[in-house]
């Protein structure tokens, strides 16, 4: 059956009526004026300023419109824009959508997505305000986040100095995993498949990262969205530093959580070095901080995988038996420019 | 010769090292951290809150890879973003610049690109704060634009009411008919030719709406991008009325402004009441306001067009020798789910 013809209003409707009644209305307070006029009106808490962030998410590039359900494609276009504020210590506020699709894609898939976006919108308390929609033969979306954070308790990346230790939430390689399994499937995977879920519906880390620039443990911090190797030197390069990493203290995933018979998935290690879209949290804090760091934080592990060092160059230091092997880490996560989906 | 291999990062170096010799930066102030980290920080003036808009600029949607030069494609993409924040009577502070391109285009196109996009940036005092990048076949842009606006100043849409005058500033209908000239062109048109200025060098009205705004003069406001008769309907729905528009009162291009030979062409009535990407403001203010709205403002003609009624009809009034010819006016601008460029 050929969709109902649809025209941008109409599609601006289905939008803002989903708006009124189920996005999250917890930060509507910071929102003056959301969807429907020219522009959204912010007002960030006193003593607070605005973070701002914005993020792709490309039909080819970031998801395959065959492979992702409109659910995950939803979810996950907010989430990853959400780790952003949650890599600065921030609280989100709003998000605006861009958004354009091919009119087949104006009906049942577009709910879908709305219905993904409204339960990461309502669990991460942050509101849709406003965006543009166009038509387009690929499915393009664009999400920018807008959240605030306490005048001055901003975590950037620069904040690194030699002798600090550094951290990673959770367990690395995960989405990776699951993005390399979903190839290799035949159809749309299902989305409850438990080594799929970090790479369909990843988490924002926002209480973790409030919670480390609101007491001031860390230094620099930063998301991990193209992989460890590549995201660990941003931050160096900011901070112009460099890092010791300890090859066994990396939280990988288990070898006995990937499928049998899957000779061609890389490593535990090279998910954890190299695999992107894990969106945990990299922080480094000093040393004598480390009494002040969980091991868990509100039941997410924490751990230590290294030292920033005084140089420029990021080493992986693996121990063998009777001495450590040395080598350098070079950045090998995602690029656009370099990979395809 | 191929172009040189880039990758995220190389790409991100060329558009922020532009950033910090030659955007504007006049915003600085208000920007407390910009490219570089995961997100950036925006901090309004003490009593105004935070204006947000975002605008899609597609390739094939928007504008035409081999019909717009790179320049004017980086000064539109700015300045219609701008003029939602013109709309809302507010001063912009920042951008946030998602790019996504072939990466053929990477080298002489983004630098020309950039260019057009920083004097942008310069004339309308709007410095870049940061971004996304990406690889795609097409050239895919969206532009954030972050404001601020004397809390309470913003004027809105649905602000309009019964016997409110109904005003447009500039032209209507000049950006429409550049488009239509640079479709019949055979190769990319220069970007000097007066009568494609407006098409692709448009001028947000940003000190109109600022001083519309801080007198309080105007009810409700919007910028018309899709054409008078799309865009009226949606303020008069956002306010809840109807409108009657003089056709004797439009500012039409002149019939001699358009080339010879030219016999398709709309005519100049249905260029001012159809045509898009004006960028002019629309607005309404009540009837005793009238003294306090000048036909000129700093040289921007302000034309009184017609008035807001009661009811949800917009109609065309056209005056004949010894009647009145009243007809509905449906929207029938610039729909990208109806029309392509």
């Amino acid at each position: 059956m050929p969709p109902k013809r649809q025209n941008e209003d109409s599609i601006l409707r289905k939008i803002a009526n989903g708006s009124r009644s189920s996005w999250s209305r917890a930060a509507r307070k910071s929102l003056a004026m959301g969807i429907g006029d020219d522009a959204a009106l912010f007002r960030p808490k006193p003593g607070h300023e605005t973070i701002l962030t914005c993020d792709w998410f490309l039909e080819g590039t970031h998801f395959l419109r065959e492979k992702h359900a409109p659910d995950a494609v939803g979810w996950k276009c907010l989430a990853r824009a959400l780790s952003d504020i949650a890599a600065m210590g921030g609280t989100p506020g709003c998000f605006l959508l861009s958004l354009a699709l091919p009119e087949t894609h104006t009906g049942r898939w577009l709910e879908q997505f709305l219905g993904g976006l409204r339960r990461a919108s309502r669990k991460f308390q942050c509101v849709l305000a406003g965006g543009d929609t166009t038509r387009q033969d690929k499915i393009l979306i664009n999400v920018t986040v807008v959240g605030e954070v306490r005048t001055g308790h901003a975590v950037l990346r620069s904040g690194a100095r030699k002798g600090d230790l550094i951290y990673v939430s959770g367990r690395l390689g995960e989405a990776e995993l699951g993005l390399q399994l979903l190839r290799r499937a035949k159809v749309s995977a299902s989305t409850n498949n438990p080594l799929l879920k970090k790479h369909l519906y990843p988490e924002p880390r926002l209480e973790l990262g409030r919670w480390l620039a609101e007491k001031k443990i860390a230094t620099a911090m930063m998301d991990l969205s193209d992989g460890l190797s590549s995201d660990l030197a941003r931050l160096c390069s900011a901070s112009r530093v460099g890092a010791v990493i300890r090859a066994d203290a990396l939280p990988c995933v288990k070898p006995s959580g990937t499928p049998g018979g899957s000779s061609k998935l890389p490593s535990p290690r090279d998910l954890a070095l190299h695999g992107g879209d894990d969106y945990e949290l990299l922080f480094t804090a000093r040393r004598g901080a480390l009494p002040s760091v969980p091991w868990k934080f509100r039941g997410l592990p924490i751990h230590p995988i290294g030292q920033i060092t005084s140089g420029s160059t990021i080493v992986l230091a693996e121990p063998r038996s009777t001495f450590t092997k040395l080598r350098a880490l070079s950045p090998g996560g995602w690029d656009p420019f370099r990979k395809r989906l």
